[in-house]
């Protein structure tokens, strides 16, 4: 059960994206156009102070127009592994750097169009050891509770997809 | 704190998507570029049966190249409100039409560089009453528990950032 591509063109080769148009050979035997938004993996991280806190970032998404509370996350760079970056986006977003961390799961955040998959780690027992990126100035940080946590995707405060998916991958594995 | 754009070009314009580059006026005064993918409005739905298993549809990705176990879901048509999208959509998707349908919360599926925000809705009394529609042919349905969904996530037989997420906010009504 799979489409088989027979034609492919680039419509756009961006900084963050890339935007491909292949022509495919249905699973029923017809052709298809598919577009797709080429992007990097990413990782996502659950990280968890000394206090049993949540980090949460706060920043603006320019797709949304809005400020968006999310868990810290980035693109793995080339030749990096994705645990190098749930290390590095967490130095670089919130200041600390965990020395113990634990793959999660992962997942496909948008997979009718876009390629990219996120790997989501556990992060805890942080050291503060600040890493400077251009792109992280602008980022607010804040540290709840599971519980408050809870309160703000009930209230719609929270609302990035991967943000309520790893914590259900944390309090899925917190509970089993 | 606000990106405010200062130029906008399209890049593409196309079936599911458009894709369009922006200059914006940063939070810190400078310019930048943002690249933005367009995309429609969109629902997922948790459908409960009178068994009270969920309703799982697998279907082939061809960003991802692999068939993925989701939720049904489906993108808000002009003029549709995003409750008669999940009444199609299940229909489309399940061939049933619910009778109950409440909703659950929503999030932005890739706020850092798509525009889509998903409405998650919970569906039951679930009555047959199928609508053909051309893109849900290759469609497999299939019917799981709660404890059998959260195995599968446990265990990447689901790797789907919106169905993982949708699941928290059903768990999350049911317990509070």
């Amino acid at each position: 059960m799979q489409e088989i591509p027979i034609g492919t063109s680039y419509i756009y080769k961006g900084t963050i994206l890339n935007l491909r148009s292949d022509i495919v050979k249905t699973e029923k035997g017809g052709t298809a156009n598919r577009e797709v938004v080429e992007h990097v993996d990413s990782v996502g991280i659950i990280a968890i102070d000394k206090h049993q806190n949540l980090l949460l970032v706060n920043q603006f998404r320019y797709p949304t127009g809005e400020n968006l509370w999310e868990i810290p996350a980035g693109c793995v760079e080339p030749g990096e592994n994705p645990e190098s970056t749930a290390r590095r986006e967490l130095r670089e977003e919130t200041g600390f750097d965990p020395e113990y961390l634990e793959r999660l799961g992962g997942f496909f955040l948008a997979p009718g169009y876009a390629d990219e998959y996120m790997h989501v780690y556990l992060a805890r027992e942080l050291k503060h050891s600040p890493l400077v990126a251009e792109d992280t100035e602008s980022i607010e940080l804040t540290t709840k509770t599971t519980a408050e946590i809870k309160d703000m995707i009930r209230t719609s405060q929270i609302k990035d997809c991967k943000t309520i998916a790893a914590l259900f991958l944390f309090l899925d594995r917190a509970v089993s």
